[in-house]
C-alpha cells in the first residue's frame, strides 16, 4: 500500500453541516502550531471566550468551547447536571431529542419524554402537561433547532415555563447558533451548546458551550463524581479560566489549530454582527423557499416553525430522492441532506449555513436541482424558481 | 472589542507536546472541507484505519482515530471495558496512571493501585503480586511512556502477566506511538490508545485507538450500556465500519479537516518507515543527552528506561527553572515543559518528538540553553555541548 496525500473534492456544502469554512477560517487553521500553555495562545483564548458571549447574548463566565463535535458538547451539559435518580423532562420532535433521552438514562436519570411528530415544534401544552404529572422535575432539555426536521421550537417559552417549575434547562443550539436568534441571558437558559460547523462556518469538532451562574452552582455542589473525567467541567474550567487569580491548570492538550480556526470565525461574525448574519439567514431562505415554490415543490415544516438555515424540502411523488443527491453532487458538487428516520425519503435537508447562505449558492442549487429534476420528468415549472429567487434577494 | 485575527508566534516546539506539525500537514489541515458521508472522505477514513493498523503494529479491525484528545481516547477504553464493580490493576508512576485511576472509578469500578516513584517504570514484580492478591482482575492499565517523567515501561512483560492471569490490557501509548516501538500485536495489548500530538506530529484533538477482537467482543457482550453515548464504540464503530455489508450510519459530524491533517501526518510517517522514525527519535536522543553531559547536566531517567522522545533534565542547583523556560520562549523562541507534580521546579521536560526530533532542534536548544544558564552564572561546562552532540550526530 502507498497512500498519498488526500486531495478532497471542492463541494458546495449545502446538506445539515459541515457548512462551507470561508478561506480566511482554513488559514487561521493552518497556522504554525503553538503549545496550550503559550502566552500567546491563552491570551487568545481569552477572546474566543469574550466572543463567544456575545455570539450567544449572554455574560455567562462559563462559556468556552468544548474539545469535540456536538455531541461532546450536549454529554458535557447532561453529564455535569443530571445524577443518578433525577427526573428530566426531554421533548423529541426529531433525531437529536432521542439522543438527550439516551443521555439521560446513561448518567442514571429518568427522562420523561414528550414526543411531537417529526417536523413540528414541541407542544407547549404538553410539556405543561407533563411539569404538572411529575414531581421535583431537575432539567426540561429541548431542542431549539431540530437539524433532522428543520423546524425551530419556542426557546423563551419553554425556558420560561421551566423557570416556573424550578427546573434547570439544557437547550440543544447546533444549529441555531448565529443563524436565528440565541439569547441564552433573556431566556434565562442554564446549559446551551452549539457546533462549529453550521451557521458559525467554522470546521466540525468543536462545541461552544455556556453555563449559567445558577447552574455552574449545581456542578459544583454535586455530591457524586461527574461520570466523565474528560467532560468534567469542574476540571476542565482549571484550564480555560482568566488570567486572574489562581493559575491555569493543565487538564488535557486543547486542539490548537481548531482552536485557531473558531477564533477567527468568531471574528467574521462580530465583523458582520450577528444580528445582520440572521438577517441574511432568513434572506437567503425566502429566496430559496421562492425558488421552490415556483418550481412547484414545498416545504416540509409550516411557516412559522421553518429554520432557514435548514430547509426540509418535500420530495416530489414518483422520484427517487437518494438519486437527485447523487446526481447533484456528481454534476454540480453540491451536497445536500437525505432526510433522517421517520424522513427517510421523503425530504431533503438544504442547509444555508454561515459562509454557505449566499445569493450564489441558492442560485446553483435552484438551477441544477432543476436541471436534474427535469432531466429526471418530474412535473416541475420550468424557468420559474431563479426570476423568484432573484425577486427576493432584491427585495 | 474589536477582535482581529489571531497571528501566533512561531515557536519550536520542544515540550511534552504538541510538537512541530510539517508544513505538509498544515496544508492537508486547510484544504476545503466536505461533508462527512461524502464518497471521497469515506474512502480517506479507510485509509486512515490502514495506515493507523501499520504504525500500531497490528491487525485489529477496530482501529480508528476517536474525535477527540488522548484524554478521550483513554476514557473511550475505560468506558468502554470497564464495568460497575469490576476491579482494574492501575499502575501508577506520573500523573497519567493517576488519571486512569480516576477513569476506573467513574466507571464504578475498583482501581488496585500498583504505585512507582515518578521517574521510575513500573515494578513488575509488585504488578505480580498485586495479580496474587485479587480475585478476578478485568483488566491491567498502565501507560507505556509516561509523558509527565520521561520513562518507558515494559509494555510486553505487562501484557505477558495480564495474559497469565486473564485479564485484559489498557495501554497508554499516547507518547509512544511512532516514536518507540508500539507492537501491539506481538503485545497482544486489548486496549491501546494515542495521541495525535506527538511523534505522529499532528496538531492535538485525535485520539487513534485500537482495540483486540477479543475486547471488541467483550465490549458487544456487555450487560450495562456504556456510560458515555459519544465514547460508545458500538455506534462509533457505526460510522467508522468499512464500506462492505451494513452502510455507514451517522454518529456525530466527524472532525473533517483534522482528519485531513492526521491522514497526511501518517502518509508522512509510512514514508520515512515506522522503524526509521524509532531510530531518528533514538539518535536525536543520543545526541541531546551528549550534549547535556557534556555541560554538566544529566536526566533524571536510569538509562535503560529513557524515552528518547521526552527528556526530563535536571535542573542544576541554584537555577531558577521558570525562568529558564521564560527566557528560551522570549530569546530563541523554543518550548520546553516544566516537571509536574512530583517534579515541579525539579525537572525541565524537553521533547524531542515526530518533526521537532531533528539535528537542527538539538542543535537550536543546547545553545540556547547553554547561553542562558552562562548567563545565569550556573555551573556548566562552556563550549562542550554542541561538539558533543556533532559527534552523536555523525555516528
Amino acid at each position: 500500500m502507498a497512500v498519498t496525500s488526500f486531495q478532497p473534492p471542492i463541494r458546495c456544502l449545502l446538506g445539515p453541516g459541515p457548512s462551507d469554512v470561508h478561506p480566511r477560517v482554513l488559514a487561521a487553521m493552518a497556522r504554525p502550531t503553538v503549545g496550550h500553555l503559550d502566552p500567546a495562545f491563552t491570551e487568545m483564548m481569552e477572546q474566543v471566550k469574550a466572543m463567544l458571549r456575545e455570539v450567544f447574548r449572554t455574560g455567562n463566565d462559563l462559556t468556552i468551547p468544548v474539545s469535540g463535535p456536538g455531541s461532546v458538547g450536549m454529554e458535557t451539559c447532561f453529564v455535569n447536571l443530571v445524577e443518578p435518580g433525577d427526573t428530566v423532562i426531554v421533548c423529541q420532535n426529531g433525531a437529536f431529542g432521542g439522543r438527550m433521552k439516551e443521555n439521560v438514562e446513561r448518567c442514571g436519570g429518568t427522562a420523561a419524554m414528550v414526543v411531537d411528530d417529526w417536523g413540528k415544534p414541541v407542544d407547549l401544552g404538553k410539556v405543561a402537561a407533563t411539569f404538572k404529572q411529575h414531581g421535583p422535575v431537575k432539567a426540561l432539555a429541548f431542542v431549539h433547532a431540530e437539524t433532522s426536521t428543520g423546524v425551530q421550537s419556542d426557546a423563551a417559552a419553554l425556558c420560561r415555563m421551566a423557570q416556573e417549575n424550578g427546573a434547570l434547562t439544557i437547550v440543544d443550539t447546533v444549529t441555531s447558533l448565529g443563524g436565528t436568534p440565541v439569547l441564552v441571558d433573556e431566556w434565562k437558559a442554564d446549559a446551551v451548546y452549539s457546533g462549529s460547523q453550521k451557521c458559525l462556518s467554522c470546521m466540525p469538532g468543536l462545541s461552544p458551550v455556556t453555563i449559567s451562574p445558577k447552574a455552574a452552582d449545581v456542578i459544583q455542589r454535586r455530591n457524586r463524581p461527574i461520570q466523565s473525567w474528560f467532560m468534567d467541567l469542574n476540571l476542565v474550567m482549571g484550564y480555560w479560566r482568566g488570567g486572574g487569580g489562581s493559575p491555569r491548570v493543565y487538564h488535557h492538550t486543547a486542539p490548537i489549530n481548531a482552536l485557531y480556526a473558531l477564533h477567527e470565525s468568531l471574528v467574521m461574525i462580530l465583523e458582520e454582527g450577528v444580528e445582520n448574519s440572521w438577517v441574511r439567514h432568513a434572506r437567503m431562505h425566502n429566496a430559496l423557499r421562492d425558488g421552490l415554490e415556483a418550481m412547484g415543490l414545498g416545504l416540509l415544516v409550516e411557516k412559522p416553525y421553518r429554520l432557514p438555515q435548514l430547509n426540509t424540502v418535500t420530495v416530489p411523488d414518483g422520484v427517487a430522492e437518494a438519486a437527485v443527491r447523487t446526481e447533484l453532487l456528481k454534476r454540480y458538487s453540491i451536497e445536500v441532506g437525505a432526510g433522517l428516520g421517520a424522513l427517510a425519503g421523503k425530504v431533503w435537508r438544504v442547509g444555508l449555513m454561515g459562509a454557505s447562505a449566499t445569493p450564489a449558492n441558492v442560485t446553483l442549487f435552484l438551477a441544477g436541482l432543476e436541471d436534474i429534476l427535469s432531466g429526471m420528468g418530474a412535473k416541475i415549472e420550468k424557468g420559474a424558481a431563479l426570476p423568484a429567487a432573484q425577486k427576493a434577494f432584491a427585495a
